[in-house]
């Protein structure tokens, strides 16, 4: 007998504190004696690098993932060797469709719950791949708040240069740093780029 | 002085009473005497053509939009003649990403609140191009739940073939027939269409 | 093995569409030739008196409970005759206490999913006794939507005398209308009550 | 011009991550130079007392109340030096059902949103005074989640003694300590007292 268990993507602009969140959860199930898979993508050139660490000061070591990274895979050896209660993926936006489909697996087949943490957009509004996957598929979509600075609810992330100024164009992804992100209300995302 | 308003996404499967829900908004609306805009997609051939009904009796009149619409320019001039309570839109997973970023803009600028009613993912398990589009930027996501064969909650629509078998391949939308798509959770999708 | 079943509380202000969209769901579920059983109180007197009916047009037999009926078994009888796959409440907010964990059991041990849809709240802004239950103990609160004047979200429920003036005291429910109630956001509600 | 605000409640059980959650939107509003002002209950004895502090490790100062504590005149006075973003408070099942009025009159009269985070029900499976209040009028009720011994989500709260047996009768807040709580799904809960 396998328990029901879920896909959820927790999604949000960016410094919602969606590492901060994963890591509570984490923090619960450690609580409980339970045990979890970390993981987060190795794209990220952050200071902790391949780890997941949040702006409010928490941290842990996870897995790291690319694009051609068999997450089910590892995951299912982990679970056979000592049972998993839970796995959670940061920074879930650079997920493929095909790795989106194995945590689902994981889900249905495996009845291992799997949460999701990343951003809906990019800098111009535009879905991540991984991010348009768990939207499509995932059983639960819930939302991490954040503010813009009319105290509206932020949902889209502004790319800016070094002198302040939105950026129109470019690659979706581009290494180095979360300072050149500012989340807006999508009012103001808009006029930003001249909407 | 203006409201600030919201774009709001319901979003379900196949035949979970989406059109039900958005005449039921509209009905309330009515009760006070306010003024609704409706929309439905001009793609469909169910009878009725051109309205939006409900397989549980219910009906209304309402605008028809194809990829060429500009919803918005239309919903501001009916807008300027009397104001409108809101906007309701079914069948918003044909909208253009265009015309989603117009609704957007009749909530942020014009601010009128707008409800799209739609469905999340074709028979492959993909998103709709409106479905992307209003995931991505709309205020608010809201589930409207239901079922499947196996009482779990039914979150993806297989289309069958006239022998009730699952069809895997083909054109995103195919005119004829909502009798042609069978909704499921995710494990009996998958299993149907040999995951 | 049992199925893990939940216990719902879809709650709103008055003439939200509570009972459309209770019938949406029994409807949802008997097009799947799945039986569920459905009850509303026998408090009521509108017309149809003992059956759930809408505003809207629609209508259903129900069993209709008051303070002493034993539903539990009520739906256990039923359900050992022949599997339910869901109990649906309207005007949940007459359930005493003990009846909503008799509804919780039925998830809990039944494994049969219970869907309520009532009031959040009376005349005074105080929660009913069944409303104050299912707060507190079901898996999921879910919102359904209604609009005040204004054209916000309406949350409270006025009572209005004949000449459409604020009642401000008496008993918590008064036999006879729907038409004795005012849907309204908290900031209209309060207003009308000199706050 | 005032802008709409709302009355958001965050209700979990034990050990969910509550101040966690809300030390981390109040340092979203930190980064955006945004002021708000913090509350937690003067009830509590736990270390740093009259602050807020999370398992996970992060604290903060706040204003204490307790049941005659003017929430609004104090907050107005502040807002009125400079006006502030948002009013957070932690333990808000103690508030009295006037405090939750007041902190609603901040958000529809002063245009203040008010974030609460709290307890749903007691170690009987009652309501809080401030829980019920809230779970009545607050304009959204998300959940935060928690896990039980078993995987489900946990919603209630047992008291244990220092056996580690359950409690079934007491007063409602006992103080001393979290670790005399266990957050449990509702099977288990009801299990655990004999139900």
């Amino acid at each position: 007998m396998r328990r029901l268990a879920k896909l959820y993507f927790y999604y949000a602009s960016m410094n919602a504190g969606k590492s901060s969140n994963l890591l509570q959860a984490a923090f619960n199930y450690g609580e409980r004696d339970m045990r979890v898979s970390l993981w987060t993508a190795a794209i990220d050139d952050r200071p902790g690098f391949g780890a997941i660490s949040s702006r409010i000061g928490l941290s842990s070591d996870a897995h790291r993932f690319d694009a051609s990274t068999d997450i089910e895979g590892h995951v299912l050896r982990e679970h056979g060797e000592e049972p998993l209660a839970c796995v959670l993926v940061d920074e879930a936006q650079f997920l493929t469709r095909d790795q989106v489909w194995q945590l689902a697996r994981l889900a249905d087949k495996g009845g291992i719950p799997v949460l999701c943490y990343g951003l809906r957009t990019d800098f111009q509004g535009e879905l991540f791949p991984g991010s348009a996957a768990l939207l499509g598929i995932a059983d639960s979509l819930v939302e991490l708040k954040s503010v813009c600075k009319c105290g509206r609810k932020a949902t889209m992330n502004l790319r800016v240069d070094e002198a302040g100024r939105a950026v129109k164009a470019g690659a979706q992804t581009e290494i180095g740093g979360n300072d050149r992100y500012v989340a807006l209300c999508r009012k103001h995302f808009s006029e930003a780029l001249g909407g």
